[in-house]
């Protein structure tokens, strides 16, 4: 079952001030990572970190680096605040330059008298770098090497992810399967355990919930292995039934 | 309005598969950074990784050099995937042993007979380390040099954090405004530049939202001295009203 590209990965980098404040609950991250998942590319890191160029220059430098691909969200618009395109370029020790499919859009989008200095600063992108349309607004996103600067407000995002997610490469698809039950979590523990050594090519995950004092388990059997994963879903089932029955009784 | 500890600063470490899988929203990060920014502590980053004992061992240990707090969420349970424990005390080159303290709470909640080997996995916390009691359930957080291992259980997690915050030290209180409007950001982007430039101490940002084809725009001020916040929201105030009447126009 492992396709040819079992270990394309990636990272994600969170930019604003306004995540680390607590002001704005960021969805980006899940959105993204459900789109990885299902084409099979392996989100191995996310870091949140501060409109800071130098700061995002290094760590752009660095997940570039270390994974295939590399998603970062926010700082692309046309205040002070957006300092991204900066520091991508500063990440390649290249400069900003004036794109002019990208000012065509925009101006396209504002008309000749309205495309001013703030605006035409989202046409600015690192030098050697193409631009990603999105269809919600005209400002674009950029990609350079492996690098996708997408916007961060969601629904923008997700329009830039949407024009993307062909291009990438797909992996070895990761299948999986939830088991709810209302067992205690320690109860289940010991035969997890046993399962889970018995197997390399499959994860079993345990993700107790606790809301309002009532609580729950969900256990998720994931595999790249399709028959491998039913066979350990086949175990627990039978391992919750009995506990079940014991706890009935 | 500087306080005396007007740098205290803190990192985040969100522990689970099942976030970088794209299963799991992580609220845990926005519950945190709000209540930290309510007690003037900066929060300077946030790393999502796997359940990888080696490198959680190795961030914590980073993150404990980095910062004056360090926040874990996530793997402190009884299953075979729960390794924070184990990989908290290999950051600090301790062991496990059994915290009679937290031995005592589970047995209390579980009772003798009801106290298998998985629950009382949970009363091995690292050499040197101090149990978090949470008032949710019996399984306790773990407190070690400057990290604070919680749970990943939005509900218990904040259990734990109720019970930390009144030890930790406070900050300088950074203040916000926030100015809402519906300009286009672009609109407004040079007079936000000039302002942020007139002012040292005083952030301004601004945050676009686009929902469903509607835009509108939050332009928040941020300071920890409240006399220069309030100067820049009139400034912002006055430009925003301005470029409103011209929109009417």
């Amino acid at each position: 079952m492992q396709a040819e590209n079992s270990n394309i990965t990636a990272g994600i980098l969170i930019i604003g001030d306004e995540i680390l404040s607590g002001r704005t609950q960021d969805t980006n991250t899940n959105y993204i990572a459900k789109a990885l998942n299902e084409k099979g590319i392996r989100l191995k890191e996310v870091l949140v970190i501060p409109d800071d160029v130098s700061l995002i220059a290094e760590k752009v430098r660095e997940y570039s680096n270390r994974f295939h691909y590399v998603f970062t969200t926010g700082g692309i618009g046309p205040t002070h605040d957006d300092k991204t395109a900066e520091a991508v370029a500063m990440a390649f020790n290249t400069k900003l330059e004036l794109n002019q499919d990208a000012r065509n859009i925009l101006l396209e989008h504002y008309g000749e008298d309205q495309l001013n200095p703030a605006r035409e600063k989202m046409a600015w992108l690192p030098v050697g770098a193409e631009m990603i349309p999105n269809s919600a607004t005209a400002a674009p996103g950029i990609l350079i090497k492996n690098v996708f600067v997408l916007a961060g407000i969601p629904d923008i995002m997700a329009a830039m992810l949407k024009t993307i997610l062909p291009n990438l490469k797909s992996g070895a698809i990761v299948h999986s399967v939830t088991i709810s039950c209302n067992l205690p979590e320690s109860v289940l523990a010991p035969d997890l355990e046993v399962f889970q050594n018995e197997v390399e090519n499959v994860d079993i995950g345990s993700y107790p919930r606790y809301k309002d004092g009532v609580a729950g388990l969900s256990v998720v059997v994931r595999s790249t292995d399709v028959d491998a994963m039913h066979d350990v879903e086949k175990k627990i089932k039978a391992s919750v039934k009995q506990y079940e029955e014991q706890h009935v009784a």
